[in-house]
C-alpha cells in the first residue's frame, strides 16, 4: 500500500520491511494494524532519549530472566491504576515476552506435549491455530455465543468420554477476534472452576482488554484465579496500545507459573526477552507515553467504531447483523446465506477486502461472516471501503 | 557487582534489571558477558536517532516474517565481505531471530517432537541442554579432542544399533563453549555428509564465528552444505558482536529452511521477530558501526587472550593444560586430579569464580576442568583472578 511505504529506508532487495501488503486501490479491513498516524514517533524518540539517559549500558547488556525490573515494577503499577483491571498487580506476576504470540508459543513448550489436545473458541484467532500446529497439538471447538465461550457447552464436553481431555483451552475472553465479544464474570467464573476441576490450564489472549471504548469490561481472566498454584495465563501485549514493531508483550499469572516462563531454557540462555525493548517502554511509561497513547487510541477507535456503525447500517443489506464492539479491533458482520469467501474476489475487484470467516474456524460454520478491522483506517476511508463492500454484497446477489 | 550497576536506573521493588549478578568482592571468570566500556553507547545513540530519521514509523509497525528487508540486505552484504566467512550469502538465506537461544528453540520447536534425540559434543554449552529439556529431547553425548567433535566416533555411533538415531546434532563448531577448539574443514565436510547420509540436521551455533583473533576459522558450517534442499542450520547473533540487550540474531540456512521458519506460526501471528531491534542494527550497518565495534572487540579479546595466557602461564601450577583460543571468550583449563566443583567454594572465599567443567556434560568426564571467560574483566582484573584462582588451587591441594 503506497500511502504505508512513505518515508521507508531504501531496499536494495526486493525483500519487504514490514508485514503488511496490499494491492494497490484496495482498502483492506482485513489488518488488525494501527494506521500510521497511531504510531508514537515522536514520543518514541522522547522515550529513547530519556532510556539512554536514565540506564547507560543496562539496555544493551543481557537482562534478567523475568524481564527488565523497573519495567515489571511500571507496567504492574500502571495496571493496577487501570480501571478495566480492577485487581492489584504485582511484578512477582508478570514476565516480558516478545509480544503474545510469542508467549503463547511458549506456553505451547512449555505446557504441552505433541498430541496433547487445546481447545479454542469458535470462531477464534485464525493464527493461532498455526501456533498449536507448529506444536502438533490437537485443537477442538468450543461452541460460543454473542457473549462468547459457552461454558456451560464446555462443561458438557469436559464430561463427554468420546472427546480427549484438553490441556490447555485458549479464549480471548475481551473483545473477542474475531467477534468482539465479552465474556461476561460469571462465565469466567465458570471457565476457571472448570480448569480447577478438569486440570488444564486457560491461556487468555487479552490483547484488547486495555482498549476499550465504553463500558468497561470484567477484569483479566487471571483475576478470577484463585487456585494456589494458578491454573490461568493471561497474555498481554504493548502491541495494540504502544507499538507493534516493539514485539514486547507480558504474561500474568500466579507466581508459580511466572517462574516457569523465567525458567524456560531460551530465557536462562539468552536473558530477558527482548530486553531493550522493555528499557525502553519502560522509559514510555515513565514519561506518561503510555498514558496518553492508550488515551489517544481509546478516543480514536472509539469514534471509528460509531463511523463504521453508521456505514454499516446505512450502506449494508437489511439482513447483514452485526454488534457493535465495546473495544478492540473488529465488527464481525453475518448476511443470511452469503458465502463471503466467494465473494472476496469480486469485493476485491471493486476495491474492498476483509477476512471472510471461514478463516477462523475448522468447520464451514461462519462461511456467512467476515470480520472488518477498523484499526488501519481513518473515518473517510472506513466509510469508503463500506460503501464498496455494500456494493460488491449486492452485485454478488443480483449476478447470483 | 556493584562496577556493573553503575548507572542503573533507580528500582523500585528488587526485581533486577540485568541477568549478571556476582556477590561484592570476586571476580567471577563465569560470565560470557561484555565488560562495560565494550558496549557501544554513544554508537547506539547514534544508531537510533539515524533509524528514526530514515525508517520513519516502519520500525514501530508489523515486520515482514523473514525479517527486516534492509537488514537482511545489509547483513548479507556484511557477511559476503567478511574474510571467515568466505562465501557469498544471500538475503534469501537468512532469518532474523530473537538471539541464537531463541532460534535453538525455535529450531527444536519446528524440526523435533517429545521424546527425538539430539546429538551434542562433550562437552557442550551447558544452557542449551535446558532448551533441549523444555522440548523433551534424549540428549546423547558425542566424544571431542582437541579439534572439536570426532567425526570418526560420530560415525560409529550412528552405526551402532543399540543407539536412537539423531533428529538434530547441536555443534559449536568455531572457538566452542566451553573447549575454544575450531573443528577443521575436514570434520565440518565429513559432518554435513553424515548428516545427509544419516538424516538428521546440524544446528551449528556459530555466535562466536565473527571473533576471530588470530588465523581464520574455515568458513561456517552452512558452507558446506551442499544438500540440494538443506541439512545445516547455522546461528549467529549480534549478541557477540554489537549489544546482547538487543536479542537480535540470524538464522543462516538453504531458503527451504529459512521458509519454514519465516513461516512459523508466531512469526506469521506477530510479524518477524524483534523487528524495532532489527532496524537499529540495519543503521548500524549502515553507520559502520558493526564494522568498528568488531575491530574493537578483536582488538580488545585478542589483548586479553594473551593477558590469559601470560598469567596462566606464570600462576598456575605446572599439571595445568590449555590450548590458547584463537577467538571466542573462553579458556578451558585442565589440572590433575583437581575436582573443579568441589574447589568452587573456597575459590569464591578467596575472591574468584569460574563454571567448573561439570556442568558442560552429563558425564563426569570434565570434572578436572574449569572455564574462564576474559568477556567481562580488563587486563588488570584478569590478572588478579588468575592469581586467585592459582592460590586457591594450592591452597585446596595443600589442605586436601
Amino acid at each position: 500500500m503506497e500511502r504505508l511505504r512513505k518515508g521507508a529506508v531504501q531496499l536494495t532487495s526486493s525483500l519487504p520491511s514490514l508485514l503488511i501488503s496490499i494491492p494497490e486501490g484496495v482498502l483492506d479491513l482485513g489488518w488488525g494494524h494501527p494506521s500510521e498516524r497511531l504510531h508514537p514517533l515522536a514520543a518514541m524518540q522522547r522515550a529513547v532519549a530519556h532510556m539512554f539517559d536514565t540506564t547507560r549500558l543496562d539496555a544493551l547488556q543481557y537482562g534478567a530472566f523475568q524481564g527488565f525490573g523497573p519495567l515489571l515494577d511500571s507496567l504492574a503499577t500502571y495496571l493496577s491504576h487501570e480501571p478495566a483491571y480492577n485487581m492489584p498487580v504485582e511484578p512477582e506476576s508478570l514476565f516480558l515476552t516478545g509480544g503474545a504470540s510469542q508467549a503463547l508459543d511458549m506456553a505451547c513448550t512449555l505446557f504441552t506435549r505433541a498430541g496433547d489436545t487445546v481447545f479454542v473458541e469458535e470462531p477464534t484467532y485464525y493464527l493461532a491455530r498455526n501456533i498449536f500446529a507448529d506444536h502438533h497439538l490437537r485443537v477442538v471447538g468450543v461452541p460460543t455465543d454473542e457473549a462468547g465461550l459457552r461454558t456451560d457447552a464446555l462443561e458438557a464436553m469436559l464430561n463427554d468420554g468420546s472427546l480427549p481431555k484438553p490441556v490447555l483451552l485458549y479464549t480471548i475472553p475481551t473483545f473477542q477476534n474475531p467477534t468482539g465479544s465479552v465474556l461476561p464474570a460469571d462465565r469466567r467464573q465458570a471457565l476457571v472452576a472448570l480448569a480447577q476441576t478438569y486440570g488444564f490450564t486457560v491461556v487468555a489472549d487479552e490483547v484488547y482488554h486495555l482498549l476499550h471504548y465504553g463500558p468497561l469490561p470484567p477484569p483479566p481472566m487471571v483475576s478470577f484465579d484463585t487456585s494456589g498454584s494458578g491454573t490461568v495465563i493471561s497474555l498481554g501485549s504493548f502491541s495494540k496500545v504502544l507499538s507493534p514493531g516493539l514485539r514486547l508483550g507480558w504474561v500474568q499469572a500466579h507466581p508459580r507459573l511466572i517462574q516457569r516462563f523465567a525458567g524456560a531454557g531460551m530465557v536462562v540462555s539468552g536473558g530477558g526477552l527482548n530486553h531493550f525493548a522493555a528499557a525502553l517502554v519502560h522509559s514510555a511509561i515513565q514519561q506518561g507515553l503510555l498514558t496518553d497513547n492508550i488515551a489517544t487510541l481509546r478516543r480514536t477507535y472509539g469514534e471509528r467504531v460509531k463511523v463504521m456503525d453508521s456505514a454499516l447500517r446505512a450502506r449494508l443489506p437489511d439482513d447483514a447483523r452485526f454488534a457493535v464492539p465495546g473495544g478492540g479491533y473488529f465488527f464481525w458482520v453475518t448476511l443470511d446465506g452469503l458465502d463471503t469467501e466467494a465473494i472476496l474476489p469480486l469485493a476485491n475487484q471493486m476495491g474492498v477486502s476483509y477476512r471472510p470467516g471461514q478463516a477462523f474456524s475448522d468447520t464451514n460454520a461462519f462461511s456467512n461472516a467476515l470480520r472488518l478491522s477498523f484499526a488501519l483506517y481513518e473515518p473517510p476511508e472506513l466509510e469508503q471501503a463500506v460503501e464498496r463492500l455494500a456494493g460488491a454484497i449486492m452485485s454478488y446477489r443480483a449476478n447470483g
